[in-house]
């Protein structure tokens, strides 16, 4: 039914007064996810790494790196926005298909935006688009995809990045199918690469490798014309069921970026109902850590299954371990970036009351759920359940909750006097005249944007 | 049983006196077939439009591209190298495993090694090392990997530009074990590209990625460890049936180069015996083309499978039609990259011989056989049978062969003066101080490497 062609016409002939209200908020309220993820990021040893590893072959460095002096060419640029914004675990999810959804696309279009006039409208109007072309081809393959091994993130994420930047190089249709199955073809990121800087790769890639497909199809570059749905294409050879009828469901009408979902913590997703309800107890009963004598988890099976680690010494390790979580929220009252560094696995406090915790699977429990009791030196018990986690699709964050996870990320990367800037910045993104004007107040002082080139 | 550590300590241990001498021979057999193919498919459209696209933002013009005057940094040159060698189908094959090996490998190292002094005999076993990386990878995954919609030489070849690259930057175990895992999450190329410019574009992402891969290992960006063997690595996601042991059986005592082959027409590999019996009967016969007045040919099944198109008007489409190999062979007598060409494909002539041939298949012939019975006006019918095809690992093209083959396609690329120097300086690369003496011989005088730097 030739998807690749449809979608593309899509992409293409798009109007921003076709682009619903509550769309354009939520475009705006995923990309302040994203920026203040990307910042919170920016700072991590995979982005010095790779920086270090790739910056000497940097063409002309007309780019910005958001949260860092450093500036590139966009197309790598787009690369350490993309390591920066995923590295942490924190960046939106939606939940029909598992992708991390705004860091393929906005890393791109941030690189590009960085480096020339770009008006906040078509920014945005790009983002919907690219979301849209990502999130629905995503749609088609999952679960049978990601099942197998797939990082989906980088795998559906460069058809968003160069659905994004061929919308802005104004590719025709011609061209747009061609990058779509430059896309196609480049399409890569195994599950493997989970707990190394490999995972944080993976969008970067796809962001760079999306753009890079538009500017190769611009160019007259040719691909084979049915990308996704050829017999050879994306999904017959990355999924062992598909349903390419999702790619083009009404299109134009429902729109994926109703069903982001933004993390209020930043580590596996399936350990925050029990984080919550240990940040809740804290607060509740003003708990003392030296008091805390037991925890019980009662918590989903699939938790189990992905969190069981409690013998601990790394961050990273922290992320996907609820004994740790409930620690966090038991012993400081919440958890942030903060709460899953080197130092806090093994602070003292923390250790001694994750190494007190218990979790028992119950298959009554949902994801969303949890049940914790915490038994005290004076011998009483106070319990705290969850019924639906903060940042699941039925409670999002409030915008008032997004504002105060960016600032909490964005002052690791930028003098406290630009994080309220970028912040309104970033909100009214749409009304911007010059993307510029955001990205220079989301990099160090000293590598504002001001013209444009370095 | 960590096949990823084994390859990886193998890479970085082996030592020059340990490949045989006839390895080292078919490794230069490989490079001359190579360097003419690169040179060949310069100046294609493909290179072109890849050039205008990225060439903007390349990095420092350190490196060359075979065949062309413009300089890129190495990463791109990569690329460039990758697409040109293969863009004709006409680069080498082996066939256990249908990988078309040199090109990922030798077009990151070419692009290596032109922007910095090497030893010929460093190249040449880092290139040893790459093709064996490749091939028994590609061996442990073929074929359902390839029957998946696989483009397996993109896939494979990663592996083997980041082993090769990777020795020459000299990385330890680990850094190799990261390399080969960053290879593993971009293996990526889809057989639905065939008969657009994706195809050629997967050897040369494969080139520059591999590239990438080694030096994002060396800089201390990490990766999964498992690349290959991993639940959720390569082998596992990509192919349905698999047989890691394949990966180090006889590593260091059996080389997969020594059944390297070399193809003696730009084409389909499956159209050659029936191209060699079309060449043979145009000279024993000394036919005049217009007195053919039927051609019949006998085949393998699969060749209709691949190759039945007859109605054809583009040089892209004569790679894969048999009715036009046939007639060029019958009409002149040989099969080289200009009668591959648009205007070769609408010559009258052959257009009026490939239109009065018809094709059967017969189970009782393989891939390397062909029988054709050509009528003539007087209605004589002379008859021409191939049993082992010239070009497969029976019928080995000769040295001097490789010879005519290279010069046919360098004269494309190079001056007259050039062709014999660079062609000479290929076959003794294991004797050179300096590889940089032979890829100034590789590109057009204007463009020689002097310094080594643009």
């Amino acid at each position: 039914m030739a998807e690749t062609r449809r979608l593309a016409e899509y992409v293409v002939h798009s109007r921003w007064d076709e682009i619903p209200a509550d769309v354009r908020h939520e475009a705006a309220r995923s990309l302040v996810n994203y920026l203040g993820c990307a910042l919170g990021g920016s700072r991590d040893r995979a982005v010095d790494a790779a920086i270090r590893a790739l910056g000497p072959y940097s063409g002309p460095a007309t780019a910005a790196i958001l949260g860092r002096a450093e500036r590139l060419d966009p197309l790598h640029a787009s690369l350490m926005n993309g390591i920066s914004s995923h590295v942490e675990d924190f960046d939106d999810t939606t939940p029909q298909n598992y992708i991390h959804p705004s860091s393929p696309v906005a890393s791109a279009l941030f690189a590009y935006a960085s480096g020339q006039p770009l008006a906040g409208r078509d920014f945005l109007h790009a983002f919907v688009l690219g979301f849209e072309a990502e999130s629905r081809i995503g749609n088609a393959v999952y679960p049978a995809h990601y099942d197998a091994g797939w990082h989906i993130t980088g795998t559906a994420g460069i058809f968003g990045a160069a659905a994004a930047i061929g919308r802005l190089r104004g590719l025709s249709v011609q061209q747009m199918v061609w990058a779509l199955g430059l896309a196609a073809t480049q399409a890569a990121g195994l599950r493997e690469m989970f707990g190394s800087m490999g995972k944080a790769f993976h969008p970067g890639r796809a962001a760079q490798h999306g753009y890079e497909s538009a500017l190769l199809a611009e160019a007259g570059f040719t691909a084979g014309e049915r990308g996704i749905e050829g017999a050879r294409g994306f999904a017959a050879v990355q999924a062992s069921r598909f349903d390419l009828s999702k790619v083009t469901a009404d299109l134009g009408r429902d729109f994926n970026l109703r069903r982001n979902t933004y993390k209020p913590y930043p580590c596996g997703i399936v350990n925050h109902p029990t984080i919550e309800a240990c940040i809740r107890l804290h607060h509740d009963h003003r708990l003392e850590r030296d008091a805390i004598r037991a925890v019980r988890l009662r918590v989903a099976p699939l938790v189990l299954d992905l969190c069981n680690q409690q013998n601990i010494t790394k961050g990273l390790q922290g992320k996907f371990s609820v004994y740790h979580g409930a620690a966090v929220g038991l012993v400081r009252g919440k958890a942030g970036l903060q709460e899953y560094t080197d130092e806090a696995v093994n602070d003292p406090a923390i250790r001694r009351v994750r190494e007190c915790a218990t979790a028992a699977g119950d298959a009554a429990l949902s994801e969303d759920q949890a049940h914790v009791d915490v038994e005290l030196a004076d011998g009483r018990v106070v319990s705290q359940a969850i019924d639906q986690s903060l940042g699941n699709i039925h409670r999002p964050l409030s915008d008032a909750q997004l504002d105060e996870k960016f600032r909490a990320q964005a002052v690791l990367a930028l003098p406290p006097a630009q994080v309220d800037t970028a912040l309104a910045l970033c909100w009214r993104i749409a009304q911007l005249d010059d993307v510029r004007e955001l990205v220079s107040a989301s990099v160090p002082a000293a590598a504002a944007v001001t013209s444009g080139v370095a």
